[in-house]
């Protein structure tokens, strides 16, 4: 049983936990709880190493029992020392860290989500969990987006970053897997085609742009037209993974021919 | 200027921050940030108090003269001070208290929001902004719901708190102010009928389950049926304040005749 917060693998965890760099050199990250470790699972992902703690529960323990089948490594981990690393608020005393992998983007490409300047790690979870759920082919990251692997973006995503291709790439890489295929449109608050009257249809790339600051100018540039959501009430103001996830169900609807 | 953590009118911002009793008693809330304090002076909310820190922007000393005009009483506070009991990440340097007003709900009802169980601050705040921005008449709190005045519900709510009529009420209250008239619709994630093919032009309360437990039997049993969003992705499961949003935007767009 690992007791000390000096041993070397506690030591790499933390940094994979707290620093974007040490994830990127390692090519991993972290994930945290039973929920989460069951979706690894379930979509086939082998992690490099699980930590566990007494106090995971019978769920925990069974996923736990079928890593260990698959010959991963799995340490124990004193529960205090556990909860001393831990970056959630009660830790079901369950960790797994596993390596960046980059799924193939299909072909041919007809929904693509691109998140440009989304800062907070709480709203690019959630756009990720959306475009999971509407069956986006691929979720392209611009500059100046959170850290996808960050912890809080993956609790959020619940499980989305093991079933999408997720790139992190400049404008210019960005138009040429869109080009010449996929309209480019980005959501606005205030101006462009209502997403009712637009047609959604033909293969699309939707922009979405961070809650404060909005997309780029190379996100405005690269846009073939805007498109909005109406609101009837007394603010116009949405949380900008909701704006998103309202639009690419609006794709969804349409293609459904409904 | 106020510089002791010991002052009386600290200690009750503390206690309204940090204490759903205290808030109750009070029948007051605290509100923070320069964004904010905008929307409570663009809704003609009075505040009982408004507290400054020389970091304040210009943006924000603009609104704090307005209350000031208003009459309304304004107290420095030392910087640190303020950094030491603010809600806020960063703190911006200013601080509103407000009461609990309750808006009266309008008439005839159409378009009503049941929040049931919303533990989570963040997905009610997120709710109650969407809800804004549809146009929703009345959100109504079931037993279970989180405190709809507590500072996280307050900042995700984006200034909807100031706009919308929100009450707190139990299952047999709720149904008095939606019968005979609207149909009940409970949000499901995998049954019930498919949004788009419900008829939701006729007066309607959706009504909302928390992320984890889902709504309770009481919602079960008073909902007219079901409603859900199909989810053609690899995932089935949506965030519950996406959800929702989805949900409410389709009504306005079945409204708008689209």
């Amino acid at each position: 049983m690992i007791t000390s917060l000096h041993n070397p693998k506690i030591q790499q965890i933390r940094a994979l936990i707290g620093r974007k760099q040490a994830r990127d050199e390692a090519r991993a990250f972290v994930v945290e709880g039973v929920r989460l470790a069951e979706e690894t699972l379930a979509a086939g992902w082998r992690p490099s190493l699980v930590l566990v703690s007494s106090e995971l529960n019978e769920r925990g323990r069974a996923v736990v029992a079928e890593f260990s089948n698959q010959g991963v490594e799995v340490e124990k981990v004193d529960s205090h020392l556990f909860d001393s690393f831990s970056d959630t608020e009660t830790s079901q005393g369950l960790l797994v860290v596993l390596s960046q992998h980059i799924l193939a983007i299909p072909e041919p490409l007809d929904f693509v989500l691109i998140a440009d300047r989304v800062r907070d790690p709480g709203n690019l979870g959630t756009l990720l969990r959306s475009a999971a759920a509407a069956g986006v082919q691929a979720v392209l990251l611009g500059p100046g987006t959170v850290d996808v692997f960050s912890p809080k973006v993956v609790r959020s995503g619940m499980g989305a970053h093991f079933r999408l291709p997720i790139y992190n790439l400049d404008w210019q890489a960005m138009l040429k897997i869109c080009h010449p295929r996929l309209k480019i449109y980005l959501a606005e608050a205030e101006s462009g085609t209502t997403c009712w009257q637009l047609d959604l249809r033909q293969p699309v790339a939707l922009v979405v742009g961070g809650e404060a600051d909005g997309a780029g100018p190379e996100a405005r540039q690269a846009a073939d037209g805007q498109v909005k959501i109406p609101m009837p009430g007394k603010s116009e103001s949405l949380n900008a993974a909701v704006a998103a996830s309202i639009l690419m169900f609006e794709i969804v609807r349409q293609r459904a021919g409904q």
